[in-house]
């Protein structure tokens, strides 16, 4: 559902959140709804992170139960104002491990998808990423996210700088976290990174990127960690490297530690 | 034409012109063979300006007689790493004025076009720019170009800094000029600006934007001028001006100046 549809689904009511980069619609609320619903009917015991769920207040914890990871609308700022990229973000995880992974691009009708050891695909057609060693020759996706203070701001394009500086190819970036990061899967993109996302953009994509065959670090080279609000895919390993290497990071509270998220209004 | 197609096409032999950013594919040249051959056929007295034969050698002046402006693959580098956003842009102009324009986006199959007085025009649907007239709620479009000297970086990446500040509600790049500005036509962002572009990349988009009732101007508030280097699309005349106030440009030797521009090695 949602997103390429009618009408009445984009003359949607839109309340601020923590900036004006950071819109909620009526929509990702229904739709997170309809999701948890669906799912818990099926599946009474599991839990769920969502991103409306938590910013109504339920306290996020990922635990070694069966968890699902929603985000019903990735790019609210593109559902807004119609700009032709959002999608529907679904990881589960066991033991803190995500099994399987499905992100939705609606508006194109792409669907993305990875089981842990099976591979990932694009409405059922086997995903590679690019392999890519080189990272002059590398297409970069980003985004410069709903920070909007003067060390964040200066910090995500001062990297986009001296990332065009080494040189790469191009910088692109569509709006939504889970559909850049299926560029890197798809090889379309050899890398993506992100200060200052949450679990549930990248938790089904991380999965998806690394079994297209990419790699998926922090973006300061330590290991992936779906809770640091970090993440960088790429290539291979030596295009990651090189890029952990350029890219500086600013303060984040983790996902896990954010006393915040749960308080946001609504 | 082009872009989406088979693995052939694909397969495609890659040449550095003037930066790892900018590059020449045969078939760019090839498309744009097909098209002047095919128009010269019904139009033998018509002139030509396009990218890539203005790279093989010819001077670039545009005249009062009819012209076709061609660029046969916009996002020369998405079509290298099949980023899924290449355009064929094709406009016509008598005595120096735009008549009608095309642009092709091919991975999507998306046709925009729009005759002079006849509005713009989606696969057949009217185009309506969003008519958005605060700053504050904006989906900025921009490219980062291909220039990667110190000069052009800095004042590429403190614009996007400035214009966080006001702040937008977003900045997307799809890395093709003639795409981007044909979202700002049909109301999905509401500015587009770009300095180190070439005439073929936006002079039949420009007419797109016009003719869905978008504005187009100079990025120093001047009338446009295709020839510029410079171009700034948006939903309104107060959000185009308040965004000329901020964006700082670079020099740019114009098209019809630049004696380079016959002499790059293909």
């Amino acid at each position: 559902g949602g997103g390429g549809g009618g009408g009445c689904m984009w003359r949607c009511n839109v309340k601020l959140k923590s900036s004006a980069a950071d819109l909620v619609t009526e929509t990702d609320q229904r739709v997170e709804k309809f999701l948890i619903m669906t799912i818990r009917r099926r599946f009474p015991q599991h839990r769920f992170i969502g991103e409306e769920s938590i910013g109504a207040g339920e306290h996020l914890e990922l635990t070694d139960s069966p968890t699902w990871i929603i985000d019903p609308i990735d790019g609210t700022v593109n559902f807004v104002h119609r700009f032709p990229f959002v999608a529907v973000s679904i990881a589960f995880t066991v033991n803190k491990r995500t099994e399987f992974g499905i992100v939705y691009s609606c508006v194109d009708n792409k669907l993305f998808c990875a089981q842990r050891g099976q591979g990932a695909f694009l409405n059922g057609v086997p995903l590679h990423a690019s392999g890519q060693e080189d990272v002059s020759r590398c297409v970069v996706v980003t985004e410069i996210g709903a920070e909007r203070d003067d060390e964040a701001l200066t910090t995500v394009t001062t990297n986009i700088c001296r990332l065009l500086k080494l040189p790469v190819h191009g910088v692109r970036a569509l709006g939504t976290a889970a559909v850049d990061m299926c560029q890197v899967a798809s090889g379309a993109a050899d890398v993506y990174y992100h200060i200052g996302m949450h679990c549930w953009d990248i938790a089904a994509s991380a999965l998806i990127v690394q079994e297209a065959g990419g790699i998926v670090m922090d973006t300061d080279g330590a290991e992936f960690d779906m809770m640091s609000r970090r993440v960088l895919a790429a290539s291979s390993s030596a295009v990651a490297s090189r890029i952990a290497q350029v890219i500086r990071t600013f303060p984040c509270r983790r996902d896990d530690e954010d006393p915040c998220l749960g308080q946001l209004s609504l």
